[in-house]
């Protein structure tokens, strides 16, 4: 039944249309006639194709049922699921540990200073809390990153930088922008998994590269450009998703030179910039926006509620996706968030917070790694910044099973093969180290790791 | 070049292809064989083909440039471009008017209210401050919406109401959910003028209806149906943009059995609800979500700075919705905004200040009406609520020349062919009551009655 639907919803079988009989469909589903028989009549019940009287069955003019994205690919497993580890993780109460969650708990984050700046913002103008906002967004939070990239060595003006309603959707702006259905689409090998959520509903390819602890395998990397010919390649450089590593200067500058020889768009999204220590070879930085469009957003150093991410790029693409950004949500971000944002950043505070959160971070990694390391499970890299440790389990150990047995007992991790497209990952797990505290959690990963078979 | 262009971006010609011969391509694009060597050399320039000796032109490998949603039609004159009408609108200062704007001046809004709900918000719980929210969003904001749709007779539970960052997001959301690239959609002819922005963006093909004092033309409308096999129809009931009709119940009866008939969804934007004296037909009301997607934001009555949409619909599209929004935007609206939003509509004060909004409205669409009578400019109807006037002008004046006259002026206005699919409007314009009050527009106005040729 699944497979008719995806044909008629992409059109690839039409109204009008004669299916497969019965024989031949059940010959190529390696499937029994009596099981076509009964799918076709289910979809005959769902009105989505008819039987005709000695003639076969054929697609109606009925509209077609839109196929969830979470159904595009044959389900998966819930636990290794990315839609269902978002869901779980972003629907559950406090009362869930969220150990495999991708944020910080609120007390780490600079509560006073967005509280101050709430205050602020009931006294701001009238046109602050009233109007769209510009279609570039709040000309004050453009200028103070252009600031942040001028100290990066990255001279551009401002119509190479817009806001976006978060940096999510920046990503899926660029997108909606460059890509058509059929397209392929490099990331990396393990990856943020919302990547994956995001180019599924773009309906293109997408193709994995290993991550090693210094970037992307050049050479894989290479040979996936030659071999795959893709549009683009989705990454994030700094402290990256989620292994922790970062890019040396070798292997950003043969990427560069990969991407420049096979014409390849690359989008760096720079989330954890603010978690390091000092600042590692960056993409965008070497190439400066020829080919490298560069994202980012607040919503880890600061505060995800107030929803404000960036895109800078070429200007000609950047008159392009406002365009597209006028169109799909009539302006940017809330000018609230971008004034609320604008006023936390320009004060001296938030560098000394994030001096603070980074110090504190490095702390709750080595002991988050510490007791980890007592049930056998190591992380693969110590992350020079940020709060995940990529971490791999006593031999044999699969993490959806440790997974799917924690959240018996209300525990959300986030097992291995959710990040990885290739699916290799099984041996391994995320760790938010700010979330890992509860004893709680290390008594359920002990319990887990004795009662699932290795 | 734009042609060869949309060819290669479409994939209707793929790398590798040989482009047609000069002298073909000259014949059916009706030019010159020089203007077709001139441009096939611009675009070997680009490096979108290349030239093979002896053999013709061939499309490389090159990645596509994008084209901007902007030019994915011929560059229409500035004046009625809905998108450059937008970023004029939205990018101006506050000394340029703007009576062809959109929303209301920041002190019609309630400011007070707002101002005070932010001093609340920095009083908020932590994870208000800080989390990404629900994926259907806040549950307190959701719960007030299904309050009020049980006042209308619509009974639905907290599974077919999800928040959206914004309404014109939620209804892009939809639309990436129920529609393929080549789909045709019903939009209302003259309507509202992003929605033809949207659907460009959506690559499908866009058929206006035209609007009548009591709805859409019935019989264009069935008419429409049968011959052009629509998937979806967007509109606006309640006091529709630009008209500031209402649906009567007959039109609304049997729009709904000829959707029926046709298994057409519908799209209802109800962005104008609140400010309606009495409530008229709706189609989600008489549909009861079987068919009907009913879409609103709180843009218009209390801020659009604060940015929050909903959706409500059949329970399963709303599944497939979330997975989308978190897929493509990590979440809903910033619960911050939802926060204020709640408080403010659940204090007695919100109602009170519609019903002030909804008498000094009637006022200032009297007053406007007077004034723009004097030159001969008059509206279609005089709508029971909100702030448009969809006016004529004196006999054989365009529209789009009375723009471009007080574009020089530094005067905004809403010319009609912005709003009409099939360009049938271009003696009639838009104004927004609010912000048709300055003398400098009147004065703009009857100079460029007189210098422009009737």
């Amino acid at each position: 039944m699944q497979t008719i639907r995806q044909r008629v919803a992409s059109r690839a079988i039409s109204p009008g249309d004669r299916l497969p009989s019965v024989r031949s469909f059940a010959d190529s589903m390696g499937v029994s006639p009596s099981t076509v028989v009964e799918a076709y009549d289910r979809l005959v019940a769902e009105g989505l194709i008819r039987a005709r009287r000695g003639s076969g069955f054929y697609v109606t003019g009925a509209a077609v049922p839109p196929i969830p994205i979470g159904e595009l690919e044959p389900r998966r497993d819930r636990a290794i699921d990315p839609f269902w580890v978002s869901r779980q993780s972003l629907d559950t109460d406090a009362a869930v540990l969220k150990p495999g969650c991708g944020w910080l708990p609120a007390d780490w984050l600079p509560q006073g200073a967005i509280r101050r700046g709430l205050r602020a913002l009931a006294r701001a103008e009238d046109d602050t809390l009233a109007n769209y906002g510009g279609t570039r967004g709040s000309q004050v939070l453009r200028r103070h990153l252009l600031g942040r990239f001028a100290e990066e060595g990255l001279d551009i003006g401002p119509e190479q930088i817009m806001l976006a309603g978060s940096g999510t959707q920046a990503v899926d702006l660029v997108c909606r922008y460059l890509l058509r259905p059929g397209d392929t689409v490099l990331v990396d090998d393990p990856g943020y998994f919302n990547f994956q959520a995001l180019l599924r509903a773009h309906h293109v390819r997408i193709i994995g590269v290993p991550y090693t602890h210094q970037g992307p395998d050049i050479m894989a990397f290479e040979a996936a450009l030659a071999a795959e010919r893709p549009r683009l390649y989705i990454t994030n450089s700094a402290l990256h998703n989620p292994t922790g590593a970062s890019l040396s200067p070798q292997t950003a500058h043969r990427l560069l030179s990969a991407a420049a020889a096979h014409d390849l768009t690359i989008i760096e999204d720079d989330i954890f910039t603010d978690f390091e220590p000092s600042p590692s070879p960056r993409l965008a930085v070497l190439d400066g926006f020829e080919r490298v469009i560069r994202v980012g957003s607040f919503s880890k150093s600061l505060s995800a509620a107030s929803r404000c991410g960036y895109i800078a790029a070429r200007a000609d693409w950047i008159e392009g996706l406002v365009d597209l950004q006028v169109a799909t949500n009539f302006g940017g971000p809330s000018p609230m968030a971008t004034e609320l944002i604008a006023g936390i950043l320009s004060g001296g505070g938030y560098r000394r917070h994030m001096a603070e959160l980074r110090q504190r971070l490095t702390h709750a990694r080595e002991e988050c790694a510490e007791r980890l390391a007592t049930l056998g499970i190591t992380p693969s890299v110590m992350p020079r910044g940020g709060f995940y440790l990529w971490c791999s389990l006593p031999d044999g150990q699969d993490s959806a099973d440790i997974a799917r047995f924690c959240m018996q007992r209300d525990i959300v991790l986030a097992p291995g093969n959710v990040f990885s497209a290739s699916q290799n990952a099984a041996g391994f797990m995320r760790f938010n180290v700010t979330q890992t505290r509860d004893e709680r959690i290390f008594t359920a990963l002990a319990d887990s790791l004795r009662s699932t078979p290795s």
